[in-house]
C-alpha cells in the first residue's frame, strides 16, 4: 500500500486543506516525516464556525478546535509547528525557510514534497480610513476573540458590516442576535453573489424584516472620524451617494484574496484569477510542490472557467488529493461547482453550479425557470414554499445551475441538485428522480421533481416562459397580462394592468381574451398558469407562462 | 403539440397514479374526453396522510383531499365518477362495464385508451378470527374515519398492530400519540423490511423507548374471543409461541396485494409478482390498455428483478408516462429504486436501492460499510449521529443501495444517495460530491462524503472490514478484538473479550498486540479504528476494521 516516494513532507498551513493533506498522508504512510507549519496559534480549527461563536450560539471558542496539537501529534504523529511562518522557498535546494513568530528564530527545513495551504486574506481595499480602530475582520480564532471582547464592552452598539457575502450575512444575523443594530453595505446591487438578483431579493426581505439597514449598490467612499452628532465609537462609513452610516463597530467582510506571497516569491505559476495554478493532482508548476485550498485557482465544473472558491469542503478534498498524488496514488480534482448554503435568520439560501451571471460571462446559452413548491406535503402541518430556480442547457437539457431559498428543506434540495449537476443529469432525469417521500419530509412529487418537470416543459416547447424582468418593459398594445388565480387570492394584490379570469372559468370565458396580442399568464406559483397556457395554446392563443408567477414578481417588487 | 390519437380515455382509479394520468392527459390534449372512475367516494386524496389524521396531527380529513371533484372538473375538464366500480373490460369491443355503487345502475362506456390505476388491497391472510369486529385496515379516507370514530369511544384502549411496514410503524407512533398502549407484531425478525436487520435494530430501540410492546419473528396464529381475564374489547392476538396479546382495537397492516381482479378478468398478462405486467411505457399486454401504480409489476433499477412497489411517487410518475404514451410522446419508466422514508417518533429511517436481502436474492455480490457521522458540524449545537450503511459493487464500486437512520438530516442524505444510485455513481464519486456546507446544515466533509470515503477505502483494499455479525462467532484463538477508544469512553461498555489501547498510545504500545492472530479493531464510530488499521497494517499486522464500530455493535446488541 502506498508506494513510498517522499520521506519528508512539509505542509504550509494547518487549517482545512493543510490539515486534511497531512492526515491523509499519514494514513497512507507511517514512514513519512510530516511537518505542519501554521502561522496562527491553532491548527485544524473550524473557521466556518467563527460567526456563531461571535453571536453566542457557540459559547466556547475551544469547541472550534477540531483537533488539538497534542491529539494531532499523538494520533497522527504529525510535527505541528504553530506560530510559525514560512517566509521563503528554495526550490532548487528543496528547502523552506521558517520563522518562529514567538522567538523570531529563522531556520530552514528540507522537504521532498511541499504542500502549500496558506489560505486567503481578507480584502482591505485602499479606502481612506479603512485602518481605523474599531474595524475588524473575521478569519481566525484570534479575530473572533478580539471582536467578541470589543463587543462585550459595547453592548447594543451600532454595527456596520461592509460586504454581503457569506461572512457579512452570517455576521448580520449573529450581531442582531447579540442585540446590535446592524447596517449592511454592499457595493453590488444585491447580496449573496452566488445567487442571481431574482433570488437574492428574498434575502434582502429577510434582512429588512429583522431590522437590518440595507445599503445596496453603493460602495464605501471613506471611513470618517465620527463627529459629535454621529457619536460613533468606531467610524462613519461614507457611501458614494454621500450618506453617512455611523458605526460603533465595523466589520470588513469584502471578500478574500488568495494568500500567494510565498508562491509568488518562489516563482510558481499564478493563474489569471490570482490563485496558484495547479493541475488535477493539485500539483503546481514545480513538480515537488502541491497547493490546495483558498489559495489555488480551480476550474468551474460547469463553465470550464478558472475561478477562486474559498470554501472548506473543496479545500478538504484537495488536501486528500494532494496527499494521494504525493504517495503515487491516482486521484484527481475534477473541478468545483460552487455549492454553498447560507442561513440568514429564518431563511436558508443556497446555490450550486453556475448562476446566470457566470453563464453570461462564459458565453453559455441557458434557459431559466422558477417554481415555488411546498417543502413538504401541503396537508401536513408546517409546510412552507420554496423558491427554486433552475438554469439548464436549452439544447440537451443538462442542468447547469440551481438556486433554492426558503424556510425549510433548502439544504436537501440543493444537495440533490448539486449531485444531479455533478452527475450530468438533464432536467427530464431530474423530473424522474425517485426520492424519499413521507408527508413530514416531502411530497409524492418532490420540489426537485417539480422543478425538473417545469424545466422539461419549457425545453420541449410545451410552454414558453416570460420572466419577471420582462414584465416592466412589456407593451400593453402587444401584450396582455392574465391572472388566473381565484378572485379571493387577488385581493392581496395583482400585477398592475393584469386582467383576471380564474383558471376554473377559463374555458368558458376564453373569448374575453385578445387573439391579436401575446398573453402572459400567471397565478400564485406558476402551476395553474402553466395549465392555463396549455389550454390557451391548444386553442390557438399566443401565450407565455410567467416563470415563478406572482410569488417571484412580488418578491422582486419588494 | 401532442399528436391527437385517442379521443376517449377512461381511467380506472382516481388516486395517485390515475389522477396524475388524467391531469397529464388533459394538459396534452384539450380535445380528449377523459373519464375517471373511482370506486371510493373521493378522487385524488392523499392516502399517505391517513396515519397523521388518525393520530390527530392532521385535524381535518378534508385536508387530505388534494383536489375536489368540482375543481378537477372545472380546471381540468375531467368527468369524475366516484362511487363507481369498473366490473368488466371488453377488450374486443373496447368498452368497460361500470356500476354506480349508489344506484346499482350498470352501464358500459367505450374507450380508445384505457388506463388501469386500481391500486392495491390490504392483505388479510386466512388467520382464524381475522374478520372479527374491532379489526381495521387503513387504505382510504372511509377506513381512517371509521378507525377514528371507533377510537374516539375507546380512549386509552390497547391497540394491537399486526405488521411492521410503513403503515404499521407510522400507526404505532400515531396511536401512542393518541394515548393508546400499543403492541406491534411482526412475523419477520425485524420491522421496516426496506432496511437490513443491522439498521432496523435502531427502529426497534426507538419503538421500545416509546413504550411499544414489540413482538418480532412471530406470526399471529389466531385472533381469539377475549375472555374475562383479557377484558379486550376487540380480540386477542394469539402468536405462534402461544403468547396472547389482548387488543381493544386491532390494525391489520400486513402489507398490500395489487388489485388485479379487473385485469385478470380481461386476460391481461400478470407478472410473477402478481402485479399487472407493463412495458416501459406502462402499456399492458393489450395495446389499448395501460396500467400504473400499486397494481403493476415494476423492474428494480438495481437488481433488474420484477417487484411490487406500492408507493405514491412512482405511481405519479407512471401516470404521467402512461398519458405521454397515449398521446404519442416518447417517455419511459426506467425502473424503481424503492426509495422510501419513515418517521418513527424522533427517528427517521430511510432506504434506497437494493438492501442486502434483495442483493442476496438476486445473486449479486456486494460489499457493505457502516459509518456514524454527525448530521452537522459537531461544534454547532444540536448535532446528532447518523447511522449510514452503503452497499456497493466490489468490482466497479457502483453504489447499489443505501440506508440511513437518525434524528435529523436523514431525508437529505437518502435523497442524495438515491440520486447517486440513479445516476450510476461509484463510491469514490460519492466521496467527491461537492455538497452545501454551513455549520447548521452539514460538515465540510458531509456524511455522504464520509460514507463514500469509507467504502472507497474498503474497495481499494486500504482497509478490510469485519461486521458485527462476525463478532459473536469469532474465535479468540485466532482473533483479537482491539478497542482504540480513550479509557473514559470505555466506561460505558466494551465488546466482551476486547483489549483496549487508545489510538493515541497505539504506536508506543504496538508490541502488546499478537502478531499471530487477526486483529479486529473498533472505536466509537469507526474512524479512529480505521486510522488504527492503517497504522497496524503498515507495521505488518493482519487487521480488520469493525464496520460501524461500537455504535453498530451496541445497537445490534440492543
Amino acid at each position: 500500500m502506498g508506494t513510498f516516494m517522499h520521506r519528508r513532507i512539509i505542509v504550509i498551513g494547518g487549517v482545512a486543506g493543510g490539515a486534511s493533506a497531512a492526515a491523509r498522508a499519514r494514513r497512507l504512510s507511517e514512514e513519512a516525516e510530516i511537518i505542519v507549519v501554521e502561522r496562527g496559534p491553532y491548527a485544524s480549527f473550524a473557521n466556518c464556525g467563527l460567526p456563531y461563536f461571535v453571536g453566542g450560539e457557540i459559547s466556547d471558542w475551544h469547541g472550534l478546535l477540531v483537533q488539538s496539537p497534542e491529539v494531532l501529534k499523538a494520533r497522527m504523529n504529525l510535527d505541528i509547528r504553530v506560530r510559525t511562518e514560512a517566509i521563503e522557498i528554495d526550490r532548487q535546494g528543496r528547502t523552506v525557510t521558517l520563522k518562529d513568530l514567538d522567538t523570531d528564530r529563522v531556520y530552514t527545513e528540507a522537504y521532498d514534497a511541499l504542500i502549500l495551504a496558506p489560505g486567503s486574506t481578507p480584502l482591505r481595499p485602499p479606502i481612506p480610513g479603512i485602518e481605523r480602530p474599531g474595524h475588524f475582520v473575521l478569519r481566525n480564532i484570534p479575530d473572533a476573540r478580539d471582536l467578541d471582547a470589543y463587543l462585550a464592552d459595547r453592548s447594543g452598539g451600532r454595527a456596520v458590516i461592509v460586504g454581503g457575502g457569506y461572512i457579512g450575512l452570517e455576521m448580520a444575523e449573529q450581531l442582531v442576535r447579540r442585540g446590535h443594530p446592524v447596517a449592511l453595505i454592499e457595493a453590488l446591487p444585491h447580496v449573496a453573489g452566488f445567487l442571481d438578483a431574482d433570488m437574492a431579493c428574498r434575502v434582502h426581505a429577510e434582512l429588512r424584516q429583522h431590522g437590518v439597514d440595507l445599503h445596496l449598490g453603493k460602495a464605501v467612499r471613506s471611513f470618517d472620524d465620527p463627529d459629535a452628532s454621529d457619536g460613533a465609537m468606531a467610524s462613519v462609513a461614507v457611501l458614494e451617494d454621500g450618506s453617512r452610516i455611523p458605526g460603533d463597530v465595523v466589520l470588513l467582510a469584502m471578500g478574500v484574496r488568495p494568500e500567494t506571497t510565498l508562491a509568488k516569491g518562489a516563482g510558481l505559476t499564478i493563474g489569471i484569477t490570482g490563485g496558484i495554478k495547479v493541475d488535477e493532482q493539485m500539483q503546481t508548476s514545480d513538480p515537488h510542490i502541491w497547493a490546495v485550498g483558498d489559495a489555488v485557482e480551480v476550474i468551474h465544473g460547469v463553465t470550464g472557467r478558472p475561478m477562486l472558491l474559498p470554501l472548506a469542503g473543496p479545500a478538504n478534498r484537495q488536501g486528500r488529493i494532494a496527499a494521494d498524488a504525493i504517495m503515487g496514488r491516482a486521484s484527481a480534482y475534477r473541478g468545483s461547482f460552487g455549492t454553498g448554503i447560507l442561513r440568514i435568520f429564518n431563511l436558508a439560501a443556497a446555490g450550486t453550479g453556475a448562476n446566470a451571471r457566470m453563464l453570461d460571462q462564459a458565453g453559455l446559452s441557458y434557459q431559466a425557470i422558477h417554481v415555488h413548491p411546498m417543502d413538504h406535503a401541503s396537508y401536513y402541518p408546517g409546510a412552507s414554499p420554496l423558491a427554486m430556480k433552475l438554469l439548464y442547457d436549452p439544447g440537451n437539457g443538462r442542468l447547469l445551475g440551481a438556486q433554492v431559498v426558503g424556510l425549510s428543506g433548502v439544504d436537501k434540495r440543493i444537495d440533490v441538485l448539486a449531485t444531479a449537476i455533478q452527475s450530468g443529469l438533464t432536467v427530464d432525469q431530474i423530473a424522474d428522480l425517485e426520492l424519499a417521500y413521507a408527508p413530514p419530509f416531502g411530497s409524492a412529487k418532490d420540489p426537485v421533481n417539480i422543478a425538473g418537470m417545469a424545466a422539461g416543459n419549457v425545453l420541449r416547447g410545451d410552454v414558453h416562459v416570460a420572466h419577471c424582468s420582462d414584465i416592466g418593459s412589456c407593451d400593453t398594445e402587444t401584450t396582455c397580462l392574465l391572472d388566473v388565480r381565484e378572485e379571493a387570492e387577488c385581493v392581496s394584490g395583482v400585477i398592475p394592468s393584469a386582467m383576471t379570469i380564474p383558471l376554473s372559468q377559463l374555458r368558458a370565458r376564453m373569448d374575453e381574451l385578445p387573439r391579436d396580442r401575446e398573453i402572459i399568464v400567471y397565478c400564485r406559483s406558476g402551476q395553474r398558469s402553466y395549465y392555463a397556457c396549455r389550454i390557451l395554446h391548444q386553442h390557438g392563443y399566443t401565450v407565455r407562462n410567467l416563470s415563478g408567477a406572482y410569488l417571484s414578481w412580488s418578491a422582486a417588487a419588494g
